[in-house]
């Protein structure tokens, strides 16, 4: 059954008043009719089978036919900081990390970064992300759309990690020793509902002074598996072991 | 350091050969030179630190400095059977799956799977996926490049499922009821050096009738989390949780 993320003013008693795209989506792509049933998901990410009463031009009215006990959303708030890739990666992050769970990115200007955007570029981009994580929360069945933040600088990265409690960052040369720390030391410890920031470099990992201001901000080197893994790949890994561990193995 | 999957005939008692493709890359993509180190992986997965000894035109010989005790493979043997999927999402599953780990990749052509190869479009495309396979592995600093099958029917994989140990399908049906089978029973069981066969439909799922076929063939059917993966993000999430098991949490 489709499902729609509808804003608080859209909530009423025991309707539910869709407007703007969603109104083009049901009547143009799924053309549906009066009497048909979609999903509406609230903000705080409560999921509601409906029924269509009323199509008109710009907005569709439904009625609550059942609130659905759904447990689709990861019991953990994972950020995922990723440092800017080349070409579009960004995407394919973007849309993975939301299938499998993520609440929120943040896009990293990282020393090594080679993209690199102005203002206004940023602007068109982290729309065009937004829309990514809504149709990929869509299809993959999630009761909450990810949000996705603006570029932050190392600096505000650290400023934004102080509500965490776990820092993490991905460290390429953790995966190259043998003193590394292990996810077996941070996932097994995670509790539901507890904040974990996941920081991921770019193509060129991060530099030795991100490293530093990072360790100084408490936030922990892990490896991601003996393998070396491509920045658009490490956010994948961390995401569905988490998963494994919250979701399957509880 | 660069790394090269050099085949038996390349190997002598303290030398290495290297020819075709690799000589290229080493003269004209790397410009190395005599006395430079690389690093040259056995088709059974041991690597070495070599030195360069002579660069000729259509050969390159090295020397062995030192066999290496390099821990990058998956303990577990995992063959990912694909659905064949649209577009070029075959590639990624591919490249994804080779940095994650997998020993063997399967196309399927699933009732369901939109894509038709003839004969000559097949032979083309699998050469192409080892190719990405190959330039994975090496990225991926792995030793083992793994195995790209030809296209299989449902009863050419079933059949080829029988010197497996574990035999998994991902069944989307799985994330959508209560009673699904968690990877719970399944992960923590598998033991290194088993092998696992990971089936994942194509688009628009497995059809009935090979659900059944499945079945009957002692597949057991497995949910990959409580949200619905796109077929080409299914494959890493399943590998994600066994290296989290068996490389991680061990």
């Amino acid at each position: 059954m489709q499902r729609y993320f509808v804003p608080h003013d859209g909530w009423e008693e025991e309707q539910v008043h869709l407007s703007g795209e969603d109104v083009h989506h049901i009547k143009k792509v799924m053309r549906m009719k009066e009497e048909e049933e979609i999903i509406c998901c609230t903000p705080d990410g409560h999921a509601a089978k409906c029924k269509i009463r009323k199509i008109e031009d710009d907005s569709v009215t439904c009625y609550i036919v059942q609130w659905l006990d759904e447990e689709k959303e990861l019991p953990a708030h994972i950020t995922i900081v990723q440092g800017l890739p080349k070409g579009d990666k960004m995407e394919l992050v973007i849309q993975k990390g939301t299938e499998l769970g993520a609440a929120a990115f943040i896009p990293f200007e990282a020393e090594r970064s080679i993209v690199k955007w102005d203002a206004k570029k940023a602007e068109k981009k982290i729309s065009r992300y937004q829309k990514i994580a809504k149709e990929a929360s869509e299809q993959s069945h999630r009761t909450k759309v990810p949000t996705v933040e603006s570029i932050h600088s190392v600096q505000e990265v650290i400023t934004a990690s102080e509500g965490y409690e776990w820092k993490l960052f991905a460290y390429e040369d953790e995966a190259k020793t043998d003193a590394f720390q292990s996810l077996k030391e941070v996932i097994p410890h995670i509790k539901p509902s507890q904040r974990v920031m996941m920081m991921i470099g770019p193509e060129g990992g991060f530099s030795e002074k991100e490293v530093d201001r990072l360790k100084q901000a408490s936030f922990q080197s892990v490896r991601l598996g003996p393998r070396i893994l491509r920045t658009e790949t490490a956010p994948s890994y961390f995401l569905s072991a988490i998963s494994y561990q919250l979701e399957e193995l509880r």
